[in-house]
């Protein structure tokens, strides 16, 4: 799978998040295999088949029972996804009860489950991560809770915060898309039994039976509509993998920027023996936050592809299928690579509270002109009050002077306030307002998602024997 | 963005979605001075401002109350989104008590929080759309339930379907996205009201008091954390929207296709008067749907802006918070038009069951290969008879006599069906399966969710007086 | 238009670029007449009407002249985007000559083409602004060319430049774009006068001499193919504007970085009375760096549906063309106010060159590593230097003693080079490179791309009288 | 990225396009060994190195003089995409002269211009598979000049064509991104030599002479600035290999349609022993027009990212340049995986001249309206011509009763046509226009254009040795 093409140069240097490996050939065939066994199951239960047969078959369905080399050159001969795979299966069952492998379903039947099955498991190895790095984090929004920094909007100084009250943003959204990953379920996890057009006329009258029979072995839903051109479940997986890769490029713009020399606040952890450049000896990159960003960009990217992908004609449009099935994997992959990334950096980001208290005397007070606004505003009004403190700044932000100087000068100012009053109105760990609170919320929001997802079975079992 | 810059020439045809006029200036700022009124009232019952002076500005929270023309100039002047229009506020509540409007907010705290207001009403607007557009499905549901055609994958026929088979696809789908859309509530329409930095600093102790009291007032959320760097409600609303783009493209590509004069078997309606082209006088264009597909890529083509969005710098990045708004407004507007398009296919979408059946017929039988194979598998294995099938219609497709012909002639299906139980087996009618049923099915599933919006309160009140 | 649906706030402080008044529907409907004038006098001159109507219709081709209200009731009646224009434009022409107006075109044969007339006026003012921004950064990389700062690579010091040569970059890239706009003539400055396939049936055997004489009189070319579903033209050049949003937004990412507290080292002006924040007076936002990141990613996401929109079916399918014509003016005016903001930022950025030095030594000397290293492997080889560099440089990074220091305790470094080589080996304006010649040479390209601009005719005239 | 995770069913149908093969490891290893020993040869004819050293450089540059294996276990410790390579391979040149390896170049020097050279290698593999498309066009372009069939608008017949006329569209189109392909030359495919931020400092004044030396055995050109922040040249390559994938998905469509049963008049080939379905075995699947929309939609999505990477930070942001790396291999193997089905198909498309011909008189004479109303308009203005034909159009469509008769019932049209002059006015096959001759024009157009690209060599030969 060309994901990343060539690989990630720092893949030494983070947990493998073991998605890629769901989705190699191996894995998905034996899926498929899976999804024949329910089927067969599911028929001789309806009456459809022998249970003898359907035994046979579900016994077989292990991809270590076929010749895969034969698979694959019929596949050539055929020019066919599925039949191949089948013929074989078939044939490693015996020529007694190969016969009803397969019986009245079409391909996309068995493919699409059996994709459906390998993304769930994706879907809990995603989990995983994200419980992992919740953990993480509220550790840090803890620890940081009190920590006073630069709080900045538009990249300007705005009013002061905490570090831990950044972390609790991160948290926020994190859990939010959590939950929306742990409500996908009805619409994504579902068997799709209909037949070659969802009808279920090749099952007799049994269709929803076996349906039913083959959800409940699979641990999976039966659809409303079973038509392949009903896709939005695994397009919304899609969605919201875009959606939380939007949220980890925020926190790796956030690592990248603070980690620059002249912020120097925190950084990401780079490891004894790590190489920045091959000819600036120096160097120390923000690598992983580099990572976080491509991929973001690499996953968003999927989401107007898998949209694309809504547009099927009629019953179905196989390109449609074909492309959210490249799509779906892509990005589950992608979000797991992003994810190994965040678990490494939230959890051994170092901060540097010295280095943040300096930066914010970089504006020389200013950072606190809110505060004195407000309190010159109870006494004149808030908007003359603004003027006039936006007049000072102004002033400060063109002459030269400091801003404290330009204030005790001013006729209004100098004369409502003295210049202890000033100087505590002007104190940003005093106008930290809700900054810790806020973090240390958020941080037992984030270990409650995490001990939710810990309680989550490491994977369903199939009922396929 | 991009919403038809030049209007649509079939706005004549569709009813006034009225989402468009929910995002006008004059629109906007009245939601605007609502928040600044809510404020104001809240922050009394914390006792921050005085009583009388909330009054005062919650009754002149009228936009015609304010001199516009004063507020544009001062826009100009000043290059801020709020500031002139809150002085001008200011100065039409009258010095006594102006200078207490706004009092601790920053310009997003309100805008945001007035933004939302209106993505409400444009929500709204669309469940009401969504309403109307399954209730006629329901209807068309049933009334084809039964009505044979053939279903088509990749363009080709498949097996049988009835038309109401194929609304029931169309229904599963929209009443998902209005799930989607009615889930949305508790981190889109939420109160952004954390001060500067989502801190409450500039409230005193009453920050969160001051939240509760202006989301009570307005019928909104508080936030988890109220930073404006958390925004993945609103991008969640964008997405979904942009599936139900997806959905309405899919149908517009199914009524396009069905128009054709090749298949002639549904047309969208041709009121008279309808002029298709200039030069071609027999044009019968299908107008309608060519807007939604148009428009279903406009509004598709929004998911990534909204995605790239979410990646705020620190607290705020004031780029990321502009383009959102773009892009959300372009996405409402454009649901709204999109809608409206699809209430009047729906509704007076014409059927001709005639046609439907002599396509059927186009492939000579073939259409029930499925159901004879598995006929013929019953005697001598899927498989088997799978490729004895294959074979026939193969030699029927590139020899060019007919399916049923050759059918007879082979040894192996001679010698196992008399002509009349292979006319049986041939039969697309009776080989519909649960087509019919899944047709009602869903017509009920329409007509309840449709009642559900129908229940939905026209607008919700304000408390700001 | 809904580019900004809600307009700029900063539209005060930028020139108005003329983009979006080209696409009024006044404007846009002249066009139309201008192309119906141009075929009545080439048709007139191939025969297939008489010379008299021409000249007459000709003659009438005025918007003035119509009567507006008129059509748009009869647009609502008859839901097509052309005929009741035409209509009432025969009727102003009058009866006897009349008749002969949009004599054998098609709707999309005037309207694309009429299109297309709007383009050119809208690539005309976009060239002009270039230039102006060209000539701007010309005299900017001049000026700045010996000014030495960081360069900066993963926002990581890497090795010194001037600000001139970050100045080069913006003009190469810049120069670039206007080449590439400057080549799309001739697929996309067209005259589409097939008619209603593009086979010319409609005009006998004189269709080529009539699409040459329409193109002769609007100053375009001629299609190799005049059929609707050729668009590429069009596509390429919402993409080159989408690749210019790209350039735009580096330039808006810079001056965003470079504004920040940390850095200092350039801003964008920022003119007395402009309001940064409705609550912290001292705030100076970088307001047009913010909306030259806005509008590039509204800009680059219109790429998607503009290649989408070549996706027609067989000889056209309208959805596709009416995707393309909101996309593409959309990109146009998108562009014009993008560039609006560039040109003040270009012309009036304010620099900090001390600032710009203070910042270079935050790094102690390790900016320099590269020379030294490279002194250093003349004597020992390069990858041995690096070693050697790279551990005293990680020593200072993690350990917290100056670089310069440990350089000089190390036992090879030390006895390899004074301290007075050490110093001249890590003084960043002596390892500039060609940072000067660059700034300069490009200024050169700047003035010369400019200059090529300027040569360009204000608007081309019609020959339709 | 996504670049079908699995592989595609068909690829036994189609030739290999040899293209993912130059995006291994291996070759893409060995283009950074090329261009190593170029820039070793260009600095010891500069001086900066010993000849003889950078003889033995060049003579190393194998990947298989170098042991892979020890790389791999040097890169997941030192987290560098390049120094445990250039490690290695001056391990393998030896102590003597292996200390001048890489010397004064920064890493991306070396992976950029090395994936330029694949890249070239790729454009030029996709030029040929043009070229044979072309080819194959211009046959099927010629077979088919004279061959009627229904024109057809938004799918509804508007005026006849010839299957020739639809093939030129096609031609018109893949000849334009040919040029398109062919004219990136120069800022494409270019040497990055600048060092670590372009300014060449780490050359000594040599800088620009050891640029020309790299280039010129390279086969590349120099950039005006080289700067690791200018990438707009691959950008534009993935553009145009998104343009292309538009039309490409457009002749799927094209395909995908005419290959219904309605429709009949086209089909790919479907080679004996293809299998269309699991369940239904008289299916027929355009596959190969499936997997072209498919890719075209993949490819397309990639113009977004692209479009992202051109956002660097200052001298550059190492994750725009791996989401461009990422991107522009995967666009080039799409390109030529889509190219390749394009082969087969337009190679091998069976027409049915029967079909188009019966399908053309659906609408009974109504597809000749257009020849009638302007045979009608020379007599009684266009205007009207037009709403006397539209009457009876609309009549026939809604009223049941064939177009030809209500015309002769008509009293006006009946009074000025003879029934034997309907009938010819009537006849499609009258009514080609220049049909032909556009199929024959631009059959010559795609032969030049094959012509040329035939003579281009095969590779472009290094001169590092």
């Amino acid at each position: 799978m060309i994901v990343a093409p060539f690989g990630r140069f720092t893949e030494g240097r983070v947990p493998d998040p073991g998605v890629a490996r769901l989705f190699t050939r191996e894995n998905r065939w034996q899926a498929r295999l899976d999804v024949e066994a329910a089927l067969a199951l599911a028929e001789a239960d309806a009456g459809l088949i022998p249970k003898e047969s359907a035994r046979a078959i579900a016994l077989t369905a292990r991809i270590e029972k076929l010749d895969i080399k034969r698979v694959l050159a019929a596949t050539a001969e055929a020019s066919h996804p599925l039949v191949p795979l089948i013929e074989e299966f078939a044939r490693a069952v015996g020529s007694k009860h190969g016969g009803w492998v397969h019986w009245g379903a079409t391909t996309q039947n068995i493919t699409q489950t059996a994709d459906v099955l390998v993304l769930r498991d994706a879907h809990r190895a995603i989990l995983g991560q994200l419980g992992r790095v919740l953990r993480s984090a509220a550790a840090l929004a803890e620890s940081s809770a009190t920590m006073p920094m630069a709080g900045r909007t538009h990249s300007q100084h705005a009013v002061p915060v905490t570090f831990g009250f950044k972390v609790a943003v991160w948290i926020d959204q994190l859990a939010a898309h959590t939950e929306r990953l742990e409500r996908l379920d009805d619409r994504l996890f579902c068997v799709l039994m209909g037949g070659a057009a969802g009808t279920f006329a090749s099952f007799g009258g049994a269709g929803r039976a076996i349906e039913a029979g083959v959800a409940r072995r699979l641990g999976l839903h039966p659809m409303r509509v079973p038509s392949r051109a009903v896709n939005d479940g695994i397009v919304e997986l899609v969605l919201v993998l875009a959606q939380l890769a939007g949220t980890i490029g925020k926190i790796g713009k956030d690592v990248y920027a603070l980690m620059q020399p002249e912020f120097a606040e925190a950084a990401e952890p780079v490891p004894e023996g790590t190489v920045g450049s091959s000819t600036m000896p120096h160097k120390r990159n923000p690598q992983l936050a580099l990572d976080m960003l491509t991929m973001s960009a690499e996953l968003r990217a999927l989401a107007a592809p898998a949209l694309e992908s809504m547009l099927h004609d009629q019953e179905a449009n196989g390109a449609m299928t074909a492309l959210l099935e490249d799509v779906a994997a892509s990005a589950a992959v992608l979000a797991g690579d992003m994810l190994a990334r965040l678990e490494v950096v939230v959890g051994g980001l170092e901060l540097d509270p010295e280095r943040m208290r300096a930066n914010m005397r970089l504006s020389e007070g200013m950072i606190g002109s809110e505060s004195l606004m407000l309190a010159l505003g109870e006494k004149i009004g808030r908007q003359r009050a603004h003027d006039v403190v936006y007049d000072v700044a102004q002033a400060a932000a063109t002459g030269g002077r400091p801003f404290v100087e330009l204030l005790r000068e001013d006729p209004l100012v100098g004369a409502t306030f003295s210049g202890d009053e000033l100087r505590v109105l002007l104190d940003p760990a005093g106008y930290l307002g809700l900054s810790a609170e806020t973090a240390r919320d958020l941080a037992g929001c984030a270990r409650s998602v995490a001990d939710r997802l810990d309680a989550l079975p490491a994977r369903v079992e199939l009922a396929t024997r």
